[in-house]
């Protein structure tokens, strides 16, 4: 017996207008998740009642089961009451369990019950009332054409804590014994999706169909998941993911469990498993390695100091970067980045730092140096790292992967990976 | 002659599983606005390319466009234009206008030109192009059963930057005369939505309704729209419009022509045009105000250095700050924050610094100083300014705010603006 097909029907004119984003399905597709259902298509409508009368139709003859999100409400445009009862073929008629949930909820504040509000026990006849604790609107249910139908409050809180207390355990009840999910989620920096997707045609060419492979292009993390569903899959996941990994290499940072963390996070849990302070020098990413490391809570332990320096005096004024090394080299190469670095080691008395000097654009490039050519440097006092590359993106995008960049080269570092990815483009020459 | 019925659809596995919201169709929403359009229907479905056809087949045979949303990658599962050539009943080919732009694409980034690459340039016959100025997948679009289909990118600013530039440009051609839409777009800080909702029923009790009035707010902007769609609406909107800009008053940063600048990029203009020079002390933003400013192109031009001085005794390494301010008032405290402001001025011979010091928590709170503290010093070596505020918002967003707020002071200074706005919740205690 395999899953039930779940589909949602969101409706309400705010959600057409954009004027706000829906952040009611996530939610729900994450709860159900985690009884191993999928939620396989979605419509969302403005409040008509023949668009939403044709949609439970047709919705209600293709899936197993149907949430119908919004318009419980009291207002003339809250219409899914009626559109249900017009597509079942049943009356709508003044149900005494909302009715008396209604009282009570006003009673509790104080306010009389009103018209508008009386509406909102006016449902399809002989429907069951699903109980609403945090709201004066209350669910509904109704099995039609196999399918079964919930029907839901738009408000955030009241439709979690209706779906977490009682849909899902109805819904449990119900399902297979059998059914499976299982999805890992990985990590990964320093492969674009398109790279990666070619190195598994090539190294795994025999990928099993049984383990779905997705990506999400994160800015600048990637993700991929692996997910399955049947018991085959779930049974060679653990050796395909095996493979994949070694695959992936040192590009892996972590296997994904709860909240996905940042570079800057990952870095930082290194660096405090060590008791090691760390430190920036930033020219063209103005002070954005710093920020996010800082965002990170906790960060203070291992961070003190961070240093923008912009203009060639301030590396001076700031980092001792000696002032012949900008007349001979140019502020954007590897002498300038190594003495920024030492600068800032010295100055801040950390034990690692990150320094870069490159060109953000969209000024400032010239034929030997163009636009997007940036010089890194990383390490502590007496081991310094440095490496030139080319990111031909925009001022904004370039200045995000510089700084991810940097965090990820302190991380192979403070691994002890000596490789050192393609990232973008590696431009080979040295200005020695 | 009415406007034309739109839909979308939006394909993405992601989108199903609840890992992303959907923000694109809030976006689109938007943007179809300022020429008149709504959206009257949305579906939203996994990449599985049955269902997709018959989606795009029937959409195409109930509205006049069709707008869908991602399945242009590179990978296995994007599978937009192998659905619709089987919808419409194409072959699918090597088009050689999107050959020639993956090429281009490949050549500006020195990458190769790869297998899941070129599989981006395999479309269905016949259709036409749309450029993709910042991604490699471009758009395409065909006429079906009456229909117009345009088929988009799922990465946010690539479908933002497509939309703006090649689809709507497209549709509005086609556009009934009749249907008038004149948008005004004003940036304000400061204000929350509710409270100048309030404000505008206070001062502006007779607001017509034939000007419609949005608010969409931004992280930390509030954007107001003035939408009117009809000519009555149209001849009184420069009076109303005035009025509002009156009730705005020094919230108003700017009327938006074209794409939005951010707060640190009025302030730099204003800098520029003065020939003036900025710096910052960080503590609590950790080096976030510096990269607001150093991500405007042209900033090294009014700013030269920032300094993020995170533990105590880098504020007294890096700005001099006397070590007996700490003992006596603490980190978090006016004397500090000016003793940064001070020494941020000296070290860096700028002629203006922002200077923060919080506590941005989940730790570090007090009874006296609880998390969300923040002391700001702004101004010139001369004429330093402060002001305490609790901004009760968790770490992130705390850190957002405290940048935006920083900046907006500035503002104000420079612009000789003397009253200082309730911008969240004003703490009325000195530590003097």
């Amino acid at each position: 017996m395999s899953a039930p097909k779940v589909q949602l029907l969101l409706t309400g004119n705010e959600l057409m207008t954009g004027d706000i984003v829906d952040s009611n399905s996530a939610m729900m597709a994450q709860v159900l998740k985690d009884i191993g259902l999928g939620i396989y298509r979605k419509v969302t409508v403005a409040d008509d009642l023949a668009l939403l009368v044709s949609e439970i139709t047709y919705i209600a003859s293709t899936s197993d089961i149907l949430i119908i999100n919004g318009g419980l409400g009291p207002t003339v445009d809250d219409l899914t009451a009626q559109a249900l009862a017009v597509a079942i073929g049943k009356d709508l008629s003044q149900h005494p369990q909302a009715l008396a949930h209604l009282t009570n909820w006003c009673q509790q504040r104080g306010t009389e019950l009103n018209g508008p509000n009386l509406k909102q026990a006016i449902l399809p006849k002989d429907c069951q009332i699903i109980a609403n604790k945090k709201g004066s609107a209350v669910g509904f249910f109704v099995r039609y054409n196999h399918c079964d139908i919930y029907c839901t409050p738009g408000v955030p809180h009241e439709l979690e804590t209706m779906l977490i207390e009682q849909i899902v355990p109805t819904i449990s009840e119900d399902l297979p014994r059998d059914l499976i999910t299982d999805v890992t989620r990985l990590q990964v920096f320093g492969l674009g999706e398109s790279s990666l997707q070619k190195m598994i045609n090539e190294q795994l060419p025999e990928w099993p169909a049984a383990i779905e492979l997705g990506f999400r292009a994160g800015m600048p993390l990637l993700e991929v998941k692996l997910t399955t569903n049947t018991q085959k899959g779930l049974s060679m996941k653990s050796a395909w993911q095996k493979r994949l990994t070694k695959v992936l290499g040192d590009h892996l940072i972590a296997e994904i469990k709860g909240k996905p963390k940042s570079l800057a996070e990952h870095l930082l849990n290194q660096l405090h498993q060590h008791n090691l302070k760390i430190t920036t020098a930033e020219s063209c990413t103005g002070g954005l390695i710093a920020s996010k490391l800082t965002e990170i809570s906790g960060s203070s332990m291992n961070f003190e100091a961070g240093f923008v320096t912009y203009s060639n005096e301030m590396k001076t004024a700031m980092l001792d970067v000696p002032t012949n090394l900008f007349e001979q080299y140019g502020a954007v190469s590897e002498k300038v980045v190594i003495a920024m670095a030492k600068g800032s080691l010295v100055k801040s008395n950390a034990d690692l730092t990150i320094a870069v000097s490159g060109v953000a654009g969209p000024n400032g490039g010239t034929e030997e140096k163009p636009v997007g050519t940036v010089w890194f440097a990383w390490g502590s006092i007496d081991n310094i790292k440095t490496q030139c590359l080319l990111i031909p993106y925009k001022r904004y995008k370039f200045q995000q992967f510089v700084a991810a960049i940097g965090l990820d080269l302190l991380r192979r570092y403070q691994q002890n990976i000596t490789t050192i990815p393609n990232y973008i483009i590696e431009r080979s020459f040295t200005d020695q």
